[in-house]
């Protein structure tokens, strides 16, 4: 559980594959840094579960990332840093969720006080965007926007701006926001990089968009350097396990990091 | 686990609450049955899960069905029908899967040979109705579709025929399976049959749907009736149990019913 040297890796956990995107901000911020990654696909999705199944999924995702003696602990996934983020403060390491870096970022990019946020059923109920912007910045009204055909959207490689089925689906979801004004959206889930193009087209230039694991990779770059915790290599690794066979996994990594992935590895956690 | 009477309900489970269009197909069937169904929430989907896996599922519902004293159960899950259903078989009371009943009544209706198969790609994978059509009739060619959106799809309510995103959707997942000019297509998945309307208007009538969980609960009717098991009640009750939190339940629940549910019980089975 120690950190006893600044070349441990970091650990980024995701109830699928949404935070390869994670993976893919945090190499280009910091190229040097070893990561291992695990997607907990045989369990996927998160969102849908009760607040106790989320915990101890949560729990169990951390215990293997610290058997890989990681020094830093990303959860890219939304329900976890909205549902079960105190089981990661818990873990005795370093603990980034995405909720409070973006909410942070969105605050900083409005002009006119309106935020939207998008995710799955689950973030957006939990209200973890909203009551997070309200701590730091009362003033800030936001209206959150469940996109539950999102996910099996990107995974399913629908995500062209210009694709039949992104086109209709991202109009029926954003169009409230398009109508309460909001210049500041917040992607509150890693599958949603993947769709800036389409929610882009839709919303218009004039809406600045929040990707909420580049903020994650973000504070975790800041919270690292504060701690003298940076790795001094110039090139890491990056290691790949998952929960569920392996055989799917390729293409839609493939389509998240914008490169083939060389080895992935299935364990299960129980 | 024996039968004593004819009044002892019908158990219907599912890994979630597709099974619920098999409870409608039954209770319009007969009226007077009782039904007991158990919606496996907390650990759906059962698709991505290993074989051993799933035969444990499996027989923990079945010990539930059986500890509510049910003279019948029918495994409304494509996944169980196709890698479990030898489990099903094994524990003494009468036991209906959907694939083999579904794959009966495709093979009647064909008249080109030609018969289409859409599913969630584990039921796809399977090829568990391409199996059991071709014992049944090695002359039929057998064309198999996964359709990942459409779950959700039914689960958000975007099912009317109209609905630009049920209709661009269908079409990009059907358009091969027209191109095969099936005259057939099995609903290879218990939400499939709330798309009825967008699928027949996609595929043209001269298709002939074939509803699994129908086929499965004309299955069910017919092995009561040989063995004198019906009810002689005019009215039935039906009695509702998921895994994981109730609170999502009854929208989902009431589009598949097409009725308020009144009360739902939350089991833990381990």
């Amino acid at each position: 559980m120690l950190i006893t040297s600044n070349l441990q890796p970091i650990g980024i956990f995701d109830s699928g594959l949404g935070g390869l995107s994670v993976v893919n901000a945090m190499t280009a911020l910091l190229p040097g840094e070893d990561i291992v990654y695990f997607g907990d696909t045989g369990r996927v999705p998160y969102g849908t579960r009760s607040r106790q199944t989320i915990e101890q999924y949560t729990a169990q995702d951390i215990a293997f990332l610290q058997s890989k003696n990681v020094k830093l602990i990303i959860a890219a996934c939304g329900t976890v840093s909205s549902v079960a983020f105190h089981v990661g403060e818990a873990c005795g390491l370093p603990f980034i969720g995405v909720v409070k870096p973006t909410a942070q970022e969105a605050i900083l990019a409005t002009k006119n006080k309106k935020i939207g946020v998008i995710g799955t059923a689950a973030t957006i109920a939990s209200e973890s965007y909203t009551k997070e912007i309200a701590v730091l910045d009362p003033s800030v009204t936001v209206y959150g926007q469940p996109c539950q055909l999102f996910v099996q959207m990107v995974e399913e490689g629908f995500i062209d701006a210009d694709d039949p089925i992104a086109l209709a689906v991202s109009k029926r979801y954003l169009q409230p926001l398009i109508d309460q004004e909001v210049d500041t959206l917040i992607l509150g889930c890693t599958h949603f990089p993947l769709l800036t193009d389409v929610i882009r087209k839709v919303m218009g230039d004039g809406v600045t968009l929040i990707d909420s694991g580049r903020a994650a990779a973000k504070a975790a770059a800041k919270l690292l350097g504060d701690q003298n915790l940076l790795s001094d290599k110039s090139t890491g690794t990056q290691t790949y396990f998952v929960s569920d066979r392996t055989e799917a996994f390729s293409d839609v990594a493939g389509r998240f990091l914008g490169r083939e992935i060389p080895t992935v590895t299935r364990v299960v956690l129980e």
